[in-house]
């Protein structure tokens, strides 16, 4: 089953973050902090790539119609919205606007992603849990 | 634990793949088949959100440095890179330019995607297998 003969394999491995040059080590910081994920070594000055880690799915592929601007975002779902943007926003992340009940921010590069409320049947499942800090 | 006292739970649940409204049937068209998921319902006109199912995980999460346009994109691994491609072309991307070992494609809204080797430590483990019908 080596894929050479009686077809082939293919999955979605990499959900890749472009990121601008002179704002890829707060963009490393920052996704780290908003998965969770261990803090990677800092790169070397030519090193183009960063592997951040392994996120658990499953992720609901969903496609939204737009007039411009096509591009791929995610979502973050969380039980506290106030708390998950104020936590995001302290790890980089700026607030751009509300929209009816749910938040659009960008990343250090300006790579939008939204904070929603909870849509999985399962969560917080695997979500990762968040000391509230700041009061 | 609902998160209402004592901290909160978020986790990515959603990748949004923003469409543009002109190319919305076609892309819908394009990654039910690419990511061998079944067909959802046709969009009513005003229908703005299409579900097209989950994706199991885990997936990397890597950072790429670039000069300009940031982003987001997608890898999708495969023991058959020729084969892959040639797929997802006729399921509706559009091929633009090899890299070294890999083909950058874009979906029908532009959205660009990268077809690699696999990278996965368990490929194909819960990867999608494709019979080549095409000779």
């Amino acid at each position: 089953m080596g894929g050479k003969a009686g077809g082939h394999h293919s999955r979605i491995s990499t959900l890749m973050i472009d990121c601008l040059a002179d704002r890829f080590e707060d963009s490393i910081g920052f996704w780290t902090r908003a998965l969770g994920l261990r803090p990677p070594r800092r790169p070397a000055k030519n090193q183009r790539y960063v592997t951040l880690g392994r996120i658990e799915g499953p992720l609901f592929v969903r496609l939204q119609k737009v007039e411009r601007d096509p591009g791929y975002h995610l979502d973050i779902e969380s039980d506290r919205l106030d708390a998950e943007v104020e936590r995001l926003e302290s790890a980089g992340a700026r607030r751009k606007y509300r929209i009816k009940r749910w938040w659009v921010l960008e990343d250090p590069s300006g790579n939008p992603f939204c904070v929603i409320r909870p849509e999985s049947d399962d969560f917080p499942g695997n979500a990762s849990h968040w000391e509230d800090t700041s009061r």
